[in-house]
């Protein structure tokens, strides 16, 4: 195979973007083959778009069509894994947006037919393409940082008025996105979390509003306390209201402290490690000695682009993954014991009772205020340049 | 009264600092006639310090001789209430070291002697001098900032090794402090908190880590979350273990964000309020109008001296009190509610049960290791020019 034949699921706002990207040239070694949505304003602006490029009305038939090596799967949300698994039983290759999933009991289950079907399987975590996370990850994983004591995630800074949350009938609703900001903004930073530390949290307690300051269903605002087997703890806040909001990460480790904040990365970093320090100090306020080190800028991330290349690579080359699709699990059992936290307004223990969520979430689903026969979303893309 | 004359209680580390401070005329309008020690070694370098002064071994000896108008009480944390109790009780001002008292149930006691003594009555928040502190204050009561959405504390710079818990056998232990971070170290921050925005949590769920890297019996690490009347959120992070650590407040408000850290405070401030931005717009990314405000440099902090100068100047001019002794409960309270939540590992609504509270922390005094028959401190005071 010398080139990597795309299909993409689904054309709306994220499903376009990508699908030009690749039509315009921007990925080395793909094209763009095909696409497929159920909407038939779609379908006709997608031969607008792109053309000489196939337009189906089903994922089905384009899978049939022997067109595509590849899909992207762009469908809304709880269709993810649902698409997914259709396209690894088809034999291609997938590349899924974000979120995996809505709930884990559903995207176990993509997992399984990605495994049985040896295919490449990648998800579209384009923040693990942003240098500073890559960095962070590297300074944690050589040990430079030592031992995992505390991580901070102030992520305030996902704005969204009420004219957003009014752009789609199915937005913030239960049965149209599943959730709210953990679902819909913070899916990259719930997977940065675990990614960069090496860590999964032990236990979760957890504290959701719904639908603070907007006329939404679902949970717009969080704070949520994460301990690890290592004895570290974190927290994670986030918010939709909040102006201006803040993006600040702060891991503390037996070795300092690093701090992202503006897009750009301090290194507090001890002579000696903590523990060193405090075995041997014996001045009673005595404190470590600390370098403040600026961490050079670590350039540009070549986000969507970059994730498109490394799995188109993957294919052709045999590279590795630099975001496999199985490890989109991860950040969603965080996102799904946060509610299931707030839910039940106790701890949440990892692995915790999947089913559990899924009645809790489907209680939700059955009172949610969105019914799936209305039209799914605007006509035609929205410029989305300013998101993720 | 042309001066205030004044005795200590206590001549320990703080209570030997504050005696300085007015034996060498750092405050206007007072001068240092007394003090007491029940610890012999002290007494003798004490007069050694302060020739002039007059030495007693006990608070009702130096009380009964006439000597003094106003008290400093410096005594360990637990006598706080019971030494001010009998400073009223011969009408006698009293001006009280942070913390108030080490349980909700005690101070009330204090403040109601104060009450009824009608004296002028103190507390030793010299962080609210902070010139950064007071302008937060100033432009949230005067509504600059709008109504208060979150508060962020990671107040985590408190770093104390294990020789410094070695230095006192009373230090860290449940009979001999009644706490740890939150009852040495944090009681400023845990003021300052309610004080700035000018409100109380309803309920608080926090989550205290005892004896982390540490070998001691106490709470060193604590992540508390705080929900308001209003709906307004909060977290409070701490440790001594952690380097090097941060102090960062961070306050968003309907009008935009307010951060201190690094001595500096930054305004984002919303052109327009975020629910009057909100229920206009109509495009579905906009965003508020936001701009960054540098607050201008508000000079150094008078500190302690700043406290004994203004709690003077009430005494003989009648000047509004910057501390007054009966807000020294609001931080205690917030202080006790974070034991109370992890110690019944539930929510703490406020004002909680404080014979709960008495109860859980005399089962903690129980089986504390420290017995009061034991040296208090070491004999003489080390230099804490560099602690509060």
């Amino acid at each position: 195979m010398s080139k990597v034949r795309y299909g993409i699921i689904g054309v709306g706002n994220m499903g376009s973007a990508h699908a030009g990207t690749i039509f315009h040239g921007g990925i080395k070694g793909a094209e763009l083959t095909a696409v497929c949505d159920g909407l038939p304003d779609k379908r006709e602006w997608a031969r607008q778009q792109w053309p000489g490029v196939a337009v189906f009305e089903s994922t089905e038939a384009m899978l049939a069509s022997g067109l595509v090596d590849a899909v992207i799967v762009a469908s809304p949300h709880y269709s993810h894994p649902e698409e997914a698994i259709k396209a690894f039983s088809a034999g291609v290759h997938v590349l899924v947006e974000k979120p995996a999933g809505v709930y884990a009991k559903q995207v176990r289950e993509m997992n399984e037919a990605a495994a049985a079907s040896g295919k490449t399987f990648g998800i579209m975590y384009n923040q693990r393409m942003n240098p500073l996370y890559r960095k962070l990850r590297e300074l944690i994983s050589s040990g430079e940082l030592g031992e995992i004591r505390r991580t901070n995630w102030i992520i305030t800074n996902w704005y969204r008025s009420q004219a957003y949350y009014d752009s789609g009938s199915w937005r913030a609703t239960w049965s149209g996105e599943g959730g709210g900001v953990l679902i819909n903004q913070c899916p990259h930073q719930l997977d940065l979390w675990p990614w960069t530390i090496g860590m999964m949290p032990t236990r979760i307690r957890a504290f959701c509003q719904f639908g603070k300051h907007r006329n939404i269903e679902v949970e717009n605002d969080v704070t949520a306390y994460a301990e690890y087997a290592n004895g570290a703890t974190g927290v994670f806040i986030t918010s939709t209201s909040d102006a201006p909001g803040t993006n600040r990460l702060e891991v503390t480790g037996d070795r300092g402290k690093i701090v992202i904040e503006d897009g750009k990365m301090t290194f507090w970093r001890l002579r000696q490690s903590e523990t060193e320090f405090n075995a041997s100090n014996k001045i009673p306020f005595g404190t470590p000695e600390v370098w403040k080190v600026e961490i050079p800028d670590q350039g540009p991330s070549p986000e969507h682009a970059g994730i498109m290349q490394n799995f188109t690579d993957a294919i052709l080359h045999g590279s590795e993954l630099i975001a496999p699709g199985e490890e989109g699990i991860n950040g969603l059992l965080i996102s799904n014991a946060i509610h299931l936290s707030t839910w039940t307004d106790d701890w949440v223990e990892l692995p915790f009772d999947e089913e559990l969520h899924y009645e809790e979430l489907s209680k939700r689903i059955a009172s949610s205020t969105f019914r799936k026969s209305e039209p799914a979303a605007p006509a035609m893309p929205v410029d989305l340049s300013r998101t993720f």
